[in-house]
């Protein structure tokens, strides 16, 4: 890669982003002046909330318009440096962007030990949809043990970690995802009691079943349909992890939800959070899961595009549910 | 009064509810067995959470069928005793029914002290909507110096004295009414900085005025378009205690709220509650709130139905908005 492709958002999508609000371009790859560090990304993350960033209206995220480059996190190694703390040949995670190489003065960037962890799991269980699940689960799910926890988008990077935690802290565990393929998944590979599959006939009977003792914490990914169900079976002083709405996502008018009702007869709690704001509690939750992935007991799964040009449609796909696994795109081989 | 008067419900309502739903008959006042009292109720108390028990499905309250009086809160005066606990003279609140006179063996009644406040405020500012205001908001509203509080049904018992704790604690507090009458006296004998009239035009506009830095603490009672509006008002990190939500309790189909997404994009807290989860906050709550109204800083308005046959209509009145401060029915005089 000689030339540096950059992914721009080319407008601002109406409903359901398609690739066509998308655009490839390259640019020369940059020099990195005093204190700056010129970065190769290696891996791109594709997430959910980047549809929000997508649109014009307030956020809790950075905005952007047609012709800014995608924001994105990124795992990339070091290629020039005039900044001590990034020598060449270092890694480092943050957000640089959908584009093949970067300039920073290292505000924001993270050196990784290669060594600990592949390096796309920066981006995934060790990264934001791993802290995510973590705090999201542990600081407002607060589940006690013999408790039920439902987990939807249940195969995905934050759905499959929340669900794995909550079985080591003695829940019952149901997930929600989309197909037998990845329920099969979710209950055989990271061992979940249940998973109701979304798109079979009878979601609600089967889901019934699936809670008997109904819900203690619900972890919202969603939204829509799946979310009316659990509210209807929240118990009394359930906690809701409200995570994502990705149903609301590329809905020119929000949708309604039926739901709040419940929360009243059920004195339920459910709280909005965005991982970002909790900074001091990434390198407690990083160090405790990767202690779980080393015995095992923490698996993940990643769906990787080839590609930055490839980006688009991975992320569109993605919105859809057509992942499998964390959505990663492959910018760059790991060493050049 | 020789007889007893007693109101059931003649039937589950459909919608909203109307008189037709109720009936109005004469018992024998009843005699006091072993351990029992006979107690001569005086003062009723109407509270919309009453609609809620008159529906069939499941709730967090004890439900009643067609010919069974309507359960409700109750001041009276023990007019015989077979229980040292309460001796004859002495008054009590409690849960003893739309009738005019009841049998208890004293269990969930308290003995209350007459010299403290008058009678009737052990059902209002003193009782289950006063406690219920502190608990809400101090609890889980959790308002700062300087914050913006704000609370719909603000000319009620339970927001009126929401507001009036507000502004104890040094908030800017924005009251919703319904018409002039109510909104000047949310503002001028209840102190709150501003009050929004939802029957005027430009709700919305007059409401973002008021509301300059937005809001950090909504005190919820009725949801509908109210909740919509103020929902896309709410501050990064906002809490909402969920005390009620009369728009929904007429309702056959629940209406639909597209708010959800404010929670998420402002890490915002809804917690639905029922202060009779909270027993142990109910003393220090009513000592604390007595001084304020010893001392002047927190007051209360009364709309008095007379006579126990005219329950039925105050309460869907109530229901309708159409009462002035805490609804209250008096069955009796204080004194015979």
């Amino acid at each position: 890669m000689t030339k540096n492709l950059h992914v721009l958002m080319k407008q601002h999508p109406k409903g359901w982003v398609t690739e066509a609000d998308f655009e490839v371009v390259e640019r020369d790859i940059p020099k990195a002046g005093p204190g700056q560090i010129l970065v190769r990304n290696i891996w791109l993350s594709l997430d959910p909330y980047m549809r929000g960033v997508m649109d014009p209206g307030r956020s809790y995220l950075a905005k952007i318009g047609p012709g800014d480059p995608m924001i994105g996190g990124t795992v990339g190694e070091v290629m020039a440096s005039d900044n001590p703390k990034f020598p060449v040949g270092s890694y480092v995670v943050g957000n640089l962007v959908w584009r093949g190489y970067g300039i920073s003065d290292g505000v924001g960037l993270v050196q990784i030990d290669p060594r600990i962890a592949p390096l796309s799991t920066w981006l995934g269980v060790l990264g934001m949809p791993g802290v995510t699940a973590h705090y999201g689960l542990m600081e407002i799910g607060k589940p006690k043990e013999g408790e039920t926890v439902v987990v939807s988008a249940a195969s995905g990077a934050v759905g499959g970690t929340v669900g794995q935690i909550a079985k080591i802290k003695g829940c019952r565990v149901v997930g929600i995802a989309g197909g037998k393929t990845k329920c099969d998944y979710v209950v055989n590979e990271l061992g979940f009691d249940a998973c109701i599959d979304y798109k079979a006939p009878n979601m609600e009977g089967q889901f019934k079943a699936a809670t008997p003792k109904r819900v203690d914490v619900y972890f919202e990914n969603v939204g829509g349909a799946i979310m009316e169900m659990v509210f209807g079976r929240l118990n009394s002083f359930a906690r809701v992890p409200l995570c994502g709405i990705i149903s609301q996502y590329n809905l020119t008018e929000p949708e309604g939800f039926t739901g709040m009702r419940h929360l009243l007869v059920n004195r339920a709690t459910v709280t909005g959070f965005i991982i970002s704001d909790h900074m001091p509690y990434w390198p407690g939750a990083i160090q405790e899961m990767a202690g779980w992935i080393k015995a095992g007991k923490l698996k993940y799964k990643e769906d990787v595009a080839e590609g930055l040009a490839a980006a688009p449609a991975a992320f569109v796909g993605m919105l859809a549910g057509k992942n499998f696994g964390k959505q990663l795109v492959r910018i760059g081989p790991d060493k050049l």
